[in-house]
């Protein structure tokens, strides 16, 4: 299933995209789509719902972040070797852990808000990966059990704020509408294999980031298991799983970043493209 | 007034200490504390409940966090320059913002729970700052206008996930029970002046911390702002400010941590104390 929110900002309400590509209502089944939501019985009662009879939606509703606000929205750093490599950075010896402001919980259609003053505001595609099942000292080979399924996400980032302002890299990359989720959420039976998805980023049409989730270091098994090892998984969490070659700080022979004006679309196979307009503050 | 949450596990409900030191039920009054219920107009109508009036509770009453689970909890480093030279760091040009999970979120006389494996972990007594209403790009003029009132923070932390398991220090400040939060929350009427309260912390009754939040290096108005810049803080949101000296990573000849069955007191003038076993994972 293709799960999703819509409706009204800070109140959306549960749905799916059907196989026609039609907007259709879940308030009738389920509270929302996230958190304890995402358990497996409760997926499966979805699944079984014959989804000819929920209500249709105007194509015009608004889409809001695929699933409710997390406990967690944890991001991995330079996890994909050439990333690594046009930012200067060497290969992590083990995962990068850092962890996104829910500040900046976002839709994937809401514009990108470029703070005030800032001038290297930068894009990152990223397959999100969403927490199903509580989860804490997971192995690897269980990780997959604790995954409801999959989503885009778009790990913005002011590159003057998260590197030269001091400390971690937090103050740049929690900025209000730094983090779109979204489209939808796919459900993992619906996902052959999420180690082999290309992704990509467009701005103003050109294709800035082109890769395949195959070039992690880090895959998405090792991930779960790992950052369980020091953060305890709740249902609903995100894991955004670091972002392929083709940023802005990495642009040769000098970096590029965004303006306001500009359209930001990010999309991964299988998964929908979100689409954003850049702001001033 | 010191607000508080007490009764059954992730099902807390609001209640208050009076002035003979008696738990009194609020849950007649407001649905819980933290988020949008600390709104100035919230505290003021509480404020002008006849106390005597709300339901004693039994002294044996558990007491959860004193808010609800917030959007943001805000950790700033190296606030005390003398536990910046304890820890063989230089002070901080500004201030340095890190993001403590919420997984860590965990009442003031919880367990706390010692990771597999871990050898370092460490307490920090913070002076908690907790936002009322939502801010962005404040100035700190107007910073303290934004301020709902004050509690008690330790920020456990384990120094080998922190320092030595790379990237960022988010793997040693987010375990299970890291983050406890309370006994109360002391609205900010009853603080004449948070920049001069004394904190400690004890370890099986041994003076370990000693400080006051006069030789803060960036003063509540500085970073409540300063965050600001960043990070949009919402009602309910907590800043830990910082540290005084004296953490078990700065204990002279050699480092000192916690190991299972110690107990942990953490207190701030006025603002109560925490009182923690630490237990194995």
């Amino acid at each position: 299933m293709k799960l999703l929110r819509h409706g009204i900002e800070g109140a959306e309400r549960p749905g799916l995209i059907d196989k026609e590509g039609q907007l259709r209502d879940l308030s009738g089944h389920i509270a929302d789509i996230g958190g304890a939501h995402l358990a497996p019985d409760e997926i499966s009662r979805l699944a079984r719902l014959d989804i000819q009879t929920l209500p249709v939606l105007p194509a015009s509703t608004r889409i809001g972040p695929a699933i409710s606000r997390p406990v967690n929205f944890v991001c991995i750093g330079l996890n994909y070797a050439d990333h690594a490599a046009e930012t200067g950075s060497p290969l992590p010896a083990e995962p990068i852990i850092f962890l996104k402001s829910l500040s900046a919980y976002s839709g994937p259609y809401a514009d990108i808000i470029i703070p005030r003053g800032a001038v290297k505001t930068d894009w990152e595609v990223e397959l999100g990966v969403v927490i199903g099942t509580r989860c804490r000292y997971v192995s690897e080979a269980d990780a997959l059990s604790h995954v409801a399924g999959y989503t885009v996400v778009n790990d913005i980032s002011e590159r003057d704020y998260q590197m030269k302002r001091g400390g971690t890299w937090d103050k740049g990359k929690g900025c209000d509408s730094f983090g779109p989720i979204g489209p939808y959420l796919v459900t993992k039976d619906e996902v052959a294999d999420p180690q082999d998805l290309d992704l990509w980023c467009d701005v103003d049409g050109t294709r800035r980031q082109n890769g395949n989730t195959k070039t992690m270091i880090f895959g998405i098994r090792k991930l779960v298991a790992y950052v369980s090892e020091f953060i305890t998984l709740h249902p609903g969490d995100i894991i955004a799983t670091g972002t392929p070659p083709g940023v802005g700080l990495g642009h040769k022979p000098e970096p590029i970043f965004l303006s306001p004006g500009q359209l930001v679309e990010a999309g991964i196979e299988g998964l929908g493209v979100q689409r954003q307009r850049t702001c001033a503050s």
